[in-house]
């Protein structure tokens, strides 16, 4: 199995330690699974647990300062799912897999989505708070004077990016996917690119994609569909992220960053931001 | 100002009566708007309040015998809103202008956003059902016997159409917007296309597109981006709506209907189903 992961476009990748050696365990467990779909949902599962990464345990706070996660996973077959704003989940991307593979549908949201994990025996009511989210969180004061004071609120502190994915083939079959814990200080019930199909995350007989950064920005491009648009002409992974990257930073302001990888195992990975781990096997 | 509307993908256009009468005037409240942004917001306000269509008043009801709204919008130079999954939201365009308008954000999904349009003197709370819903859900019963039983249900009874949407521009300015009330017996919480960017609507500078139909499978075909990546190859509207139709049908099983508009007023419209009701100004 080849896979790419990525621990999200922005940080200093010095800063909290020990992401390098989580993203290569990572792409270890999934380089070990049994299918593409596996395959992505091991790695991004180690990294949801992962307390340095935003998704999972240590994901961002929204501003009435609840924790709420989102995921979405696609294969090249054209399957998907993905669930968005649950509160207390820490592996999104077992509800994305449970609404791809139990449901009609492609994206269920809320407590819906919620309910939906418990009865799949997913856990929920999780504590999804570090002691550096309480740190973080505490140096702030949301407003709670109306609804105006707290859209001025959320503009001036929104932000932060660390959103992780993966993407994996056997040489045959592809899966893409992406969990984050949104961006800090979003206005309660935010929903970013993650769990929107072409923009967090695409897949189709080419290969796959997962993005990260700046959300609003990346939806409005529909990055992971570009990423993969590339891939079907023909492009090899590499050219397909620069390409990527390079188109978005003409026409949106935000970081982003896309990692790719073809059917047959090609990767290549692009970023406007500081940083950007990935790692591979 | 040129303006196309749709009323959805699927319905014998025979019934009910009046559909064509209300898309001729919900073109028309568009056509004399001062901004593509008024117009299509105005044109689908006024489908949302016209309890033939699937959008508004009129809309389809979930598992739970709950009505959730959802709509999305966008401009040519790149701002975009939506939201969804909101109970008791007549005007969820205009929730989704809100996004758009006075948040950093481009979605927002659930209570979050009904407690956002009441914010902003939207309002909520509002009884959407109609005779011919009423009648339509009494005619089957859901399983009260778990998750299990309610999916089975669920993917037996799930479907049904008529999502409305407009695009409009003013030879410079490009808006595009989608409303609806989901799929018929949709499990509670499910998201279709219509608030996810590329899926259920996409500008760009080029032009807009709107689309109909079985929202899954439009999702997985991002087809608004699809259809405004055409326009932006320099393909005119009507050729740009019959290849994404015609890509569409080759990938997917389920019915599809787009209207594409060029920043310079060239409208077309193409779909897969048995008809897909239409009107220009």
């Amino acid at each position: 199995m080849d896979v790419i992961v990525h621990g999200g476009a922005g940080s200093d990748p010095a800063d909290p330690e020990g992401r390098a050696s989580a993203l290569e365990k990572a792409a270890s467990r999934g380089a070990d699974a049994a299918s593409p779909v596996d395959a992505v949902v091991a790695a991004v599962r180690w990294l949801e647990s992962t307390p340095q990464f935003n998704a999972g345990v240590g994901s961002a706070v929204q501003s009435d300062g609840t924790i709420r996660t989102d995921a979405g996973m696609m294969t090249g077959s054209g399957s998907a799912g993905a669930a968005c704003s649950m509160p207390g989940v820490e592996h999104a991307i077992e509800v994305a897999r449970v609404v791809m593979a139990s449901t009609p549908h492609v994206l269920v949201s809320g407590e819906h989505a919620v309910d939906l994990a418990a009865s799949f025996g997913i856990p929920t009511r999780v504590d999804l708070w570090t002691e550096r989210t309480r740190e973080r969180w505490a140096e702030v004061e949301p407003p709670m004077t109306g609804l105006e004071d707290q859209l001025a609120w959320v503009r001036e502190h929104f932000g932060g990016h660390d959103t992780v994915g993966a993407v994996a083939t056997d040489g045959e079959r592809v899966a893409t996917a992406t969990s984050t814990g949104g961006r800090w200080f979003a206005l309660a019930g935010r929903v970013g690119d993650v769990p929107q199909i072409g923009s967090g995350f695409y897949a189709s007989e080419a290969g796959g994609a997962s993005a990260t950064g700046a959300g609003e920005d990346i939806a409005r491009e529909t990055l992971a569909r570009e990423a993969v648009s590339h891939l079907e002409d023909g492009t090899d992974a590499q050219t397909a992220a620069d390409r990527t990257i390079a188109d978005f930073d003409v026409a949106r302001t935000g970081d982003a960053g896309v990692i790719v990888m073809s059917v047959d195992g090609d990767a290549g990975s692009a970023y406007n931001s500081e940083s950007m781990q990935v790692a591979t096997e």
